[in-house]
């Protein structure tokens, strides 16, 4: 059987050079980029238990790492009715490469404020994202 | 008369979207990048009153957010025997592009951990960075 959408999402460990004054955490080098290339970057930050959900894009391919707090990442597949819970954060850093067409969510873990790095291989685009309310998506946050 | 090293060093606010769960912070476009593409991108942190100085790229161009604390950047042209001091943060949130051949270091102001995002038009290569010790530039730090 062929991998499912929810199978074609990434997880990759990413290393930390510890260093005294403060580490440097690698995110994304251009040679792992085979199949496209830099759109935008931006951030998002998420309040402690607050959920922001649920989006799909139509086209962009996302990089996710969260160099502080921690968050939980939420994948719906309404085809299969399963889900994928991924976890990552400054004490798990990796990042999630989430192909188009993944519904998703996410909730801040942290006590303070997590932050979210999305390098994505296009611009924001109102047109290409489609959004649903929380509750359209029933699942225990 | 032309524009020095130092003067070509480019400071760019950058919007922010207010949101109850957590802000959207902007960093970087495509059609930003004029002149070069996407090489890599990393994050150093640097914590309370620690320096990381001096550093020299001889081809890498990069882009330096602020979006967790507070850090102070110091450019120093032995040309002009001129410094630029930039403070940027999740307060005065902006971007700075760094054409290569600037000499820089810098400081953690805030009293948490500062968290410092680069973007680069080039993989880290320990070939393309001279480092001095700090104590080489007399710098009031």
């Amino acid at each position: 059987m062929g991998k499912t959408i929810l199978d074609k999402i990434k997880v990759t460990p990413l290393k930390i050079k510890k260093m005294a004054s403060g580490n440097v955490m690698r995110i994304l080098r251009k040679k792992e980029l085979k199949k496209w290339n830099f759109g935008e970057a931006y951030f998002s930050k998420i309040k402690f238990n607050k959920v922001k959900a649920w989006k799909y894009h139509l086209k962009m391919t996302l990089n996710l790492v969260v160099p502080f707090g921690k968050v939980k990442f939420i994948f719906y597949s309404q085809n299969e009715k399963r889900y994928r819970i991924i976890e990552i954060g400054e004490k798990k850093y990796s990042r999630i490469t989430v192909p188009p067409k993944n519904r998703f969510g996410f909730k801040g873990l942290a006590k303070h404020e997590s932050i979210i790095l999305n390098i994505a291989n296009a611009q924001y685009n109102s047109k290409e994202i489609l959004r649903l309310k929380k509750n359209k998506i029933k699942f225990n946050w």
